[in-house]
């Protein structure tokens, strides 16, 4: 393995992918920080820039990229963990748009999620259900924010994910359901077998009044305790597990 | 509302709570943090101490409880949370031992759960599934840490947490499920209507040998994508609300 030593320009850049939003829009590219989601890129198949890595880490850099080291303790300084393992590379922003669901017959919808912790979590849920793709409408947090990637575990390299609005998934056939406490229909009594989007609003005000008269459908989460006792990473999982096992069993 | 000032020998106490586990088992006592935890231990009955607090909480405290007030940003120093909300209290431990379980048909147990965010999602889950406890075995992330006690959402106050061995849940009567990508029946093919006992291992181990030698049964969560796309909490949260569903169609 060939290393050549890592740029004060590219550090710099490195820097501005992980602290801003509108720098990762400005050069269509993300930052994948750690060395599980650095191989998780490379075995989806993403065509990844640069491995920025100190020498400590150097057995952790997948085969057939390009090593740029860097000086002990100078990525950990740049990268976004609290405790950061000194490896990273860059990769092209994975969203595309409306047109991907075309065919799709199974999405999650975030109709502005906040909390980067949620967001990645329902993209995992997504994978394992086997939904097509994960919409994020605008008002939701940015999916290649370093700590919505961190928390999507890897399933953001493999879910394709969609940026549009409400009213496009509407338009590519999917029907939308969305969970209410008042819905009369559970989320077990639905035939699952159509094309849906299963949407999903912000933690703390829940669906607009804009978004929830779009919805299709209302579904309820019967279940025990207080309301909040469910957040909304939760709920997604279990109604997207049952769409997988009503679609299993059918 | 009458208060008195918050003496130093009870803020070195506060700090002694949230920072070590040996110090709130020694004084039998934990910290609640946050306008909104404080007054979810109020409404779960819960019998807590003196209320911290900065005159610009006041408004916050619940009725009725005995006020300390701090200095300014005396609080904030003391608390765990990233960005504290100068409001605190405490409480009695609320663990109890196995004799709990008498009559439970339905627990969730954490068997060597590290992470405070899993444990926390997991006892949520519990309450939102309807569930009558919590076991924690040794080994298990403290459920009165302050990341823990947050990360509930005040579902620690209202489901009862039990400590003890996996023996002593199995000699309660709990039929012993754990999960297992190498389970031959799916978590939807089970008769979830016996007194059951949900067995979560460790997220980076899974169940140690041991464990698994004590369950009577294993079951898949079959599921798309990776095997590590689901952790245990999604995993925790949809087997749970497989068993409350089943009961409520039966």
């Amino acid at each position: 393995v060939t290393a050549r030593r890592a740029t004060r320009a590219e550090l710099d850049e490195l820097r501005r992918l992980i602290g801003r939003r509108s720098s990762r829009v400005q050069a269509g590219r993300f930052v994948i920080e750690g060395p599980v989601f650095v191989a998780d890129a490379v075995d989806a198949g993403l065509n990844i820039g640069p491995v920025f890595v100190e020498r400590s880490m150097l057995d952790r850099v997948p085969s057939g990229v390009e090593i740029a080291l860097c000086d002990d303790g100078v990525l950990a300084k740049v990268l976004d963990a609290v405790t950061p393992q000194p490896i990273a590379t860059t990769a092209a922003l994975l969203t595309s748009d409306a047109s991907t669901l075309t065919d799709s017959t199974f999405v999650l919808v975030c109709d502005q999620i906040s909390d980067p912790g949620n967001l990645g979590t329902i993209i995992r849920a997504a994978e394992a259900a086997g939904a097509d793709a994960v919409v994020v409408t605008p008002g939701t947090v940015d999916v290649h924010s370093p700590k919505v990637v961190r928390s999507t575990a890897g399933s953001l390299f493999r879910v394709p994910i969609v940026e549009c609005a409400l009213a496009e998934v509407r338009l590519a056939g999917l029907r939308l359901v969305a969970t209410s406490s008042h819905a009369r229909t559970n989320y077990d009594e639905v035939n699952w077998a159509d094309p849906v989007a299963i949407v999903m609003g912000n933690e703390a005000h829940g669906l607009s009044h804009e978004s929830l008269a779009r919805c299709d459908v209302l579904i309820a989460i019967s279940h025990a305790g207080r309301a909040e006792s469910l957040n909304v990473a939760m709920a997604a999982s279990i109604v997207a597990f049952e769409v997988l096992r009503h679609r299993r069993s059918t």
